[in-house]
């Protein structure tokens, strides 16, 4: 099924993206757990609330653990959750003594914010590369084509010239914004979830705050106490995702509006239709606009998600698991066309005499 | 990849709907685009538009015609749409003089706009039964707990005690509501679109609206001017899918508000937790309230979608694909969810004395 | 203060509505409220409920009651609702043995409900005469402009040229189509709430459909079973105001880009701007497009408000009043706001030779 | 009219603000967009643009003029901002030679963006001392209860008990999380704007930056090139108010589940219901949810107006002011109603024996 675009084995070829998806695949997601339980395995056995052994057992098991995926599906319609079911495969697979140790202390959230955690941190740097890439594509335009005339136009209305370099700063300094604002992030987004069934590590009454230390270092994530029910980081995260695409639709609709004026750009290797011969579609920017539109859409549904009730909230959270992975598929895809477009352009505003 | 949890291979098993998602896959999709090929051939030659023999050769290859998706793929991330790429494959695959007739006078939006109603007509077949079966459930609810007795709340706060049956009636009614609505749109939605590449079928001067009827006729839809830059309908349907997620949300948290409190209801094969023996979540409960709220944000960027600039919109077209599929998942998950719930109360409400 | 633009002394001369706007005023609010009070004793009276004489004092006193404001505002911040105070000072003022009639079976929820019904019933005529009118300026537009000849543009390029009368079928067909819409849901729409404290009507066993029934006909509303906590009727009239806006906003953004292109088009009347002499913006046009899009995202927490918990919801209810009269307002500003830009339309395509 | 809560004379009682509204009156927009006049003035005097008589006669009119309101509302329907007659009307009681000089230079943008900025470093300053207060009270909270116990609850069921402490965590945490965020958006958002017609302040060739930075010295903002068309701190700005409301929705949830449960929670001074004597209604905790999907709805209408085409965008400008006057509204309600709600609790969680 291809419910959604970015899955969609054709439209993926439009906003998909291949490095990006990587990171939500099923198996992205389920070796980015198996890293946490044998990480918290090792973080638990070094603080000695677990014996060594046993936590080189549970290593090895989930170096290489594959579940059975049938039943994972199954125990998920009834769990809301796919942790307890994987659990209970990797304490089999683990078996003897071990196995009780599996995922000691730890709760379902914990494995998932932790394994989204992991792979949003390396998304970020890969959305940072893109929006360096751009701006160097930008401040390519900027040296063939800064010098040359353009008509400032404002409320969809011709005002008076302005040059080239003027527009191009407007879609220039944002991308160094959402780089300063994604960096800003890294810094506090990507900590480790730890807090056991409601958030007081109750089962490490004395190694808690030690081994959430550990965990945290072992998997390369920032150490903070349990955020389980407070979800600032994802509401900005989601913030940073619909900027990206927000100033990223403002290049589009631009470079959508040159075009259809015509005279002041040409671009290359524009959409074909099934019908005009010869019209060539400027279809990277008007996606550009979608994109914008559909994150800022999600982005209220990630704020309503604020609402998360209690100690854990199956509702909100699940509302997360909706909206955010597709948020990031925007904003990726975004980037990706936003440097195509750059490519695409053959000449911007007119030679001044 | 999985971006959606609609199409995640674990998360599907939670919201994921077999019957629905048969509709939303990229063969559905292509055996539809193919079947309106194929019908418009046909009704271009009943009315003289085209040769029989021809329309025979291109009926016969859409019957089978297995595109290269790898191709359509990489054609998409250029048009931005995959019928040009579609119909030149089937071009060559007819091939000869018959050729030159496939897909004479449409668009690719008549394309992908019919198929798309093709299919929700048959989803809309499918949520109106469940809809039925949903009524079904909760008049047993009703014939098994109606007489007991519930504490009325309001404000979140202990009123006067009401029945079983008033509460019921708040569920069920809105699941009438919602068949009438659906049934409502019927009647109007699921329309053929053929307008060609500016919406006046300016290739067949003389005998479009012929045509089109015929086309509609073929195709068991309902025979409609062009809406290309119209959307209403897909509006109203996003609402009616928003709708019943709104309605059974409402239904879902008041389950999860009476499995909280604990003593008016008794729920069997709850969802299992990772770390608290015993404990019994409301799974099914909470991701209706999921669904309801992700549904709302969805419907957001439909209506934005509204907004279709000149004859057709790039940027307007795409949001809505990047929506509404995903609506009618929820929608139909949501119906999934509900009826669930209802087998799973075993009892409500307390026998009045 | 004027957080609203709607409200706002100067911005509402750009969005605002006097006619519309009488229905929005307090002094509206607490007519209709007052009516609903009068017209539950004469209804309870008749069916013998309570005492005629009594009635007829509670009937007169409402006719002319003036509630202190300032009580009224410090109440709702206690309460939650205006109700409770409003009752209590119409009571003090009926005095006597009548004062314990007053509002006697009913809940607040019954008042405001009824009373937002009243006024959106005669709003919503307004609307059906505004539709009326801008289809009226359209048939003139097509009659004066129809047989020009204009550039087809989809996917914001030219594609083939079509004529004025394409175009304006466009613009036109939906405000049919939302004239059908909201003439539709006038039928089922505009109905008395009347269900006491949690919907049962507890305080009148014997009586109280009948009464509801008189309380409907008296107030020039259908009769319907309370639906406190099913807010279908209010998320599809919510859906209305955003297909207005969103077909307006189309047709608005139209505008704009001809402008813009400024060869196929000439407007009277533009804005002016601060700064450059001379320029006219099409000022009128870009604010169909904000309210579009402003509505659409209102409706997002309109049908969050569906998930609307047990017998009567503080937290949905209150979302509603938060959002659904800014909804009208911008439905009605976007109606005059089109038709004025009809009317500043002096020429629309380019005449065929 | 009163078609927003937050205007309305009697809901304002329950989510209005006095303080807060006080800089959003359009005496207090004018007062702003006259100081800014100026200070333009003096900027430019300073650095020998204008002459130095000249800017003291215009400071001198801005320092007590009033504006017609009428003809300011009248303007504005037709130009879509209030600028151009206020500038009008400014030149006019300026008078003589120096009328020239009023706003030179400027465009619309810049007077209406800098004053919005003006008001909003004020109105951040009054959130920053709410957030601290509340942060206050939650201390104090903890203080009188922390030691208590409270059943832990996960996906709405008892899990394990925690102290009310721990749970106090859970909602204080978040509020110095705002404040860090508020703080630092202190120092980089509240830029002036001067750009002139289309940014590239070009009637003042040789001192535009400087007399930029003067007047933000002058005015008390940042100095920052024009963004006039590049939105990202309003986005940003827009986020803290959804997410202030989306912290205390949750804060307002628990409280108000809490109250439904009754036994871990006494709440003194409730809403009355006007119908069930001795109810306690938990308004506050009920509001803050609704101002938190009211939130999170117009965020996505501000994320939508990042799509700010070309050099200045009058759709997407015009749709900031119809939300993000009201979401600064919504986040003041709720830091208020959080801090009453603080008040209200008498007694939270039970004693540990």
């Amino acid at each position: 099924m291809s419910y959604s675009a970015f899955d969609h084995p054709v439209l993926s070829g439009l906003v998909g993206d291949d490095e990006v998806s990587a990171f939500f695949t099923l198996e992205a997601e389920i070796r980015a757990m198996l890293s946490f339980e044998a990480a918290l395995a090792e973080a638990e056995a070094r603080c000695g609330v677990i014996p060594e052994d046993v936590a080189t057992r549970i290593g090895e098991v989930c170096a290489t653990f594959e579940p059975d995926v049938a039943s994972l599906k199954k125990a998920t319609a009834r769990d809301g959750i796919v942790v307890p079911d994987l659990v209970h495969q990797l304490r089999k697979a683990v078996g003897g003594d071990a196995a009780q140790y599996v995922h000691f202390g730890a709760t379902s959230q914990d494995v998932i914010d932790t394994s989204l955690m992991m792979r949003l941190s390396s998304v970020s740097e890969l959305l940072l590369d893109r929006l360096d890439h751009l701006f160097q594509r930008m401040q390519t335009l900027e040296a063939r084509f800064g010098d040359n005339s353009l008509m400032g136009r404002t409320r969809m209305q011709p005002a008076i010239p302005i040059t080239v370099s003027d527009r191009i700063r407007s879609w220039r300094e944002p991308v160094l914004y959402l780089r300063q604002f994604l960096l800003r992030l890294d810094g506090q987004l990507f900590a480790v979830q730890f807090g056991g069934a409601v958030g007081t590590l109750h089962k490490l009454p004395d190694h808690g705050v030690e081994v959430r230390a550990m965990l945290a270092d072992l998997l390369g994530l920032i150490d903070a106490p349990q955020w389980q029910s407070q979800r600032n980081v994802l509401a900005e995260f989601a913030s940073a995702m619909s900027q990206i695409t927000g100033n990223l639709g403002k290049f589009g609709l631009d470079i959508a509006l040159l075009a259809e004026m015509g005279d002041e750009i040409e671009l290359i290797d524009g959409g074909e239709s099934s019908d005009v011969e010869g019209k060539r579609n400027p279809v990277a920017a008007e996606v550009l606009v979608s994109l914008a539109r559909f994150n800022a859409a999600q982005l209220s549904a990630m704020h309503s998600a604020l609402v998360h009730e209690q100690e854990r909230s199956g509702a909100a959270w699940t509302l997360e698991w909706l909206t955010l992975p597709q948020m990031v598929a925007a904003a990726a895809a975004s980037l990706n066309l936003a440097d195509l477009l750059c490519t695409r352009i053959s000449r911007l505003g007119t030679k001044q005499v």
